[in-house]
């Protein structure tokens, strides 16, 4: 991982605990995809599977910091939030949970534009969990310009 | 709280690893209405108000306790299981995150009865999150009858 990536993730563990009781991890972050991870010890449920709340924790953070990324390498200072989001969990994920998130590149540079002219913007994301896809998130974010 | 509320929240516990970590907690567990609440400190955030993923992840909980705690009361031995969910938010959780949800009896008898002749069925909540609601949930959870 690069040595950005690494302060990325280090920021969240610090800033987010809950990401570190789930062993939130960054495998691979680019200027369009991410891939996260979390071990399936940490995020069991009462099945044995992973629990709907982490799979969407990990899902959630999966797009928070593909977005964060972009911002930072643009060297734009804003607030990201989440505004909403819909999960469907179609099959149980019996291994560490795995969450996939690529985004346009031009998706990228209309929400870069609209946060440019109106200080603020909304983006949104999909996010595949488990390879093959167990669950998927689609997820509106909002991002404030800080002044 | 009540012994039965104990145990569940012991088993919740002790089989969801995460639950712990994020402080969930029972106020107020009836046949057809559930409050709990999370801690601030524990589900915090990078803006310092509660993580999305942990008001997720604590509505979810709301909703499954509820549903678990009919079964029980019911005799109903059964696996529960989140389909789908979906959250906005609304406004900013800047304290202990509180989460409530209520069932009607006739959405529950409905449930209960399709499990009797079906032996799965579903069954819609909708969770409010904070007073006044900063956020809510509209969650479907699916019931299989165990042989």
């Amino acid at each position: 991982m690069s040595s950005t990536n690494k302060v990325l993730l280090e920021k969240i563990h610090q800033e987010i605990p809950l990401s570190k009781a789930m062993g939130f991890n960054i495998i691979e972050l680019s200027g369009t995809r991410i891939l996260v991870e979390g071990p399936l010890d940490e995020n069991i449920n009462i099945h044995g599977t992973a629990f709907a709340g982490s799979i969407y924790s990990l899902a959630v953070l999966s797009a928070w910091a593909l977005v964060t990324h972009v911002l930072t390498e643009q060297g734009v200072d804003a607030d990201l939030v989440i505004a909403r989001a819909e999960i469907k969990y179609r099959a149980p994920v019996k291994d560490t949970i795995i969450c996939f998130c690529h985004l346009d590149e031009a998706v990228i540079q209309r929400f870069l534009d609209q946060l440019s002219n109106k200080k603020y913007a909304r983006i949104e994301a999909r996010v595949s969990v488990g390879i093959p896809e167990a669950a998927y998130l689609n997820i509106t974010l909002f991002a404030n310009l800080r002044r």
